[in-house]
């Protein structure tokens, strides 16, 4: 039924008239690449959705801006091993200078360069490293090489992350690409941005205006990198831009059943990567499915699914294969959405386990076997209204907290 | 300046006329005690706050009426190793019966018998079990058995908690005692009770009222348990119940400078008593206190520091020993407060480390020096209105994760 398929292999570069690459410039100590560069062949349409956090990052500003102010954007340089963040008037004047030196050299107009950085928060840029690193990714600018950006964008992320759809509309294909990054500081707090330490770019060569582009990737956001939490943080960084250079031809208007089947398909890619991001959760072994219905209306039933994806005492449960439903009891009681707890049910997979607010009596040892798996859904009937939501999370592991508490010494 | 001194080793039994104990009698596979009794001699006046969790456990529920129905109260059974709660009309039934016969035991009215339940979630009382211990703590109560009843609550905790202050009031003096458990579950969202996998009682021997003991135990719960979370997340069994019994003669009334002097005693009581729970948090190795001000409000202030409180990152970093601020700054920047980010300082302890927003520039290794202590400080400066908040947090340990990972199965 579905009106798209996944490419192998698929990313930004999939996208004719794209090219990208990913380069080593020496930000990260690891040696690993970190620094990124998208391109649009011609000066395409764009637009962007933003972390609304009071401390926004420089490179998030200036973005913010562009999106405002320019008519076309057609270059994105991202960095990781440093956020650019908290850097007060030099961080946003080397964010500028990030841009400038990407026209520079790639001889357009610096009002159409997007720049993305993600890392340590509070460090001043190296400015003669990015130079360097801007220089080399302009040089290694490959119609193939969106897979390569992928990886130069990773920071706590453990395998790269990309993908791409193609969908007829009107009788030709449009082709839609992303690369993203992001496992960590990722929380679903905010409702008209996507909200983790998450960077993705996304190419596509429909035909769109920005403040369409802006629409769906906004709507979509709503139904994909907004419904993930890892850790209950929101990041400094969040940034999710769209580019569309209209090569396709397919002219996408406010409202049409054909913008209506790029919307689908812009949507399965992007909880593509949204679920790609909560597998690759920083030290995650379980990827949990929260689905919340019946509820009061869907406001309510947002508050308790992400009541419990966010509980502690829930995701370290989990990591413990444990089917210990008092918690997820717990989280839906102090969500502060009243119901009446004696019409809950609450079902791992399709077992249930609580019953009218009780213990359902499924043998523990059947519950336990769900609980081994890498995938599993808790599905919450409250049986007291129309209201629906669902989140997607990760467990708590010992890996968590490692990787956290020495990401920076 | 303290009109109030702390009494070594004092629990509820430090007050005359109350008697205690801590028996086993094998709710709990490990072979601890199980199950306390707080007795006072004659009928007390008493007052009670409870969770505010939509599953409110079933001895909850019977405290909750019996603070509305009852005159006074002359005893408190509390079990550890079962929380009584999400189990129906039977758990209802059950508690209730733990009340008679505790009554009949000690052959008093059962409307002046209070309960409370702390464990698994969702499996119903061994009634027999109950049955045996009711009998053997009436037949253990003594004048010196609070410290033993501390140790009989206990679930994760790792040390009992108990304490007791006495009062010059009018020339004579009043003594207030308590016991409390919890270090999990435990989280400050509430205003009006305390929040936490947490059960406290407290005994005095002022001559006070209902009405005017439960307006003072709510007003310090805000000021003392309701500022603690380890988690974040709250509990079904929330309980603290306070009894007085007059023994002392001094008469409090309301808004009185007698009650002023009682009420600041009260409150060094209980905030001596939170202050050992997150001490004693679930695998915590830090006790860090945030403290905000110059927010534009109080209520600013406060979701500032619950949302540094209880950030996943900010607590693992802790743990880590590894002063990196730009964890507290996005957890600032998320708590959805509005305020200008370029005017705001923050310290650990006296060493500034953020300043206008930006690196402050202090060495990082005198920054993780503090780091490394077993308490510090996060204080956070906005300078941009009159909003103070502080809470008490711990840090997420490898133990942490161990212990929520392994306590059910």
């Amino acid at each position: 039924m579905s009106e798209f398929k996944f490419i192998e292999n698929g990313s930004v570069t999939s996208v004719p008239g794209f090219k990208a690459c990913g380069v080593t410039c020496g930000l990260k100590k690891s040696g690993n690449p970190d620094m990124a560069l998208v391109f649009a062949e011609k000066p395409a349409n764009f637009a962007g959705v933003f972390t609304s956090c009071v401390f926004a990052a420089a490179p998030v500003r200036i973005c913010q801006k562009k999106v405002r102010s320019s008519e076309k954007a057609q270059a994105f340089i991202i960095n990781s091993g440093n956020a650019n963040a908290c850097t007060g008037a030099s961080g946003l004047a080397n964010a500028e200078k990030m841009c400038d030196m990407t026209a520079g050299k790639l001889n357009i107009d610096p009002e159409s360069v997007l720049v993305a950085s993600t890392g340590r928060i509070g460090v001043q840029m190296p400015m003669d490293i990015i130079e360097k690193g801007i220089n080399l990714a302009v040089a290694n600018l490959a119609s193939d090489g969106g897979n390569q950006a992928a990886q130069a964008i990773m920071t706590t992320d453990t395998v790269p992350k990309a993908c791409a759809v193609s969908v007829e509309i009107a009788g030709k294909t449009v082709t839609i690409g992303a690369i993203c990054k992001g496992v960590g500081m990722i929380d679903p707090q905010m409702t008209t941005a996507p909200h983790a330490t998450m960077i993705c770019c996304i190419t596509t060569d429909a035909v769109c205006s920005n403040a369409l582009l802006e629409k769906l990737v906004s709507e979509n956001a709503d139904n994909s990198f907004n419904r993930i939490t890892v850790d209950g943080d929101m990041s400094t960084n969040d940034t999710c831009v769209i580019f569309a250079n209209g090569n396709s031809g397919v002219v996408l208007e406010e409202n049409s059943a054909d913008t209506a089947k790029f919307q689908a398909a812009l949507l399965a890619l992007m909880q593509n990567l949204a679920h790609k991001q909560v597998m690759d959760g920083e030290g995650a072994t379980k990827f949990v499915a929260i689905e919340v219905d019946g509820a009061p209306d869907k406001e309510s039933a947002k508050r308790l699914a992400e009541a419990v994806a966010n509980s502690l005492l829930c995701k370290t449960a989990w990591f413990g294969c444990d089917p210990n439903w008092g918690r997820i009891i717990a989280a839906l009681g102090y969500a502060g959405v009243k119901f009446d707890p004696d019409k809950v049910d609450v079902f791992y997979d399709d077992k249930i386990v609580v019953a009218k607010g009780g213990d359902a009596g499924t043998p523990e040892a059947e519950l336990a076997e769900i609980l081994k798996n890498r995938e599993f859904t808790v599905k919450v009937h409250l049986n007291q209204g129309n209201g629906e939501y669902w989140v997607w999370t990760s467990d708590v592991s010992y890996e968590y907290v490692k990787i956290n508490a020495e990401y920076h010494t």
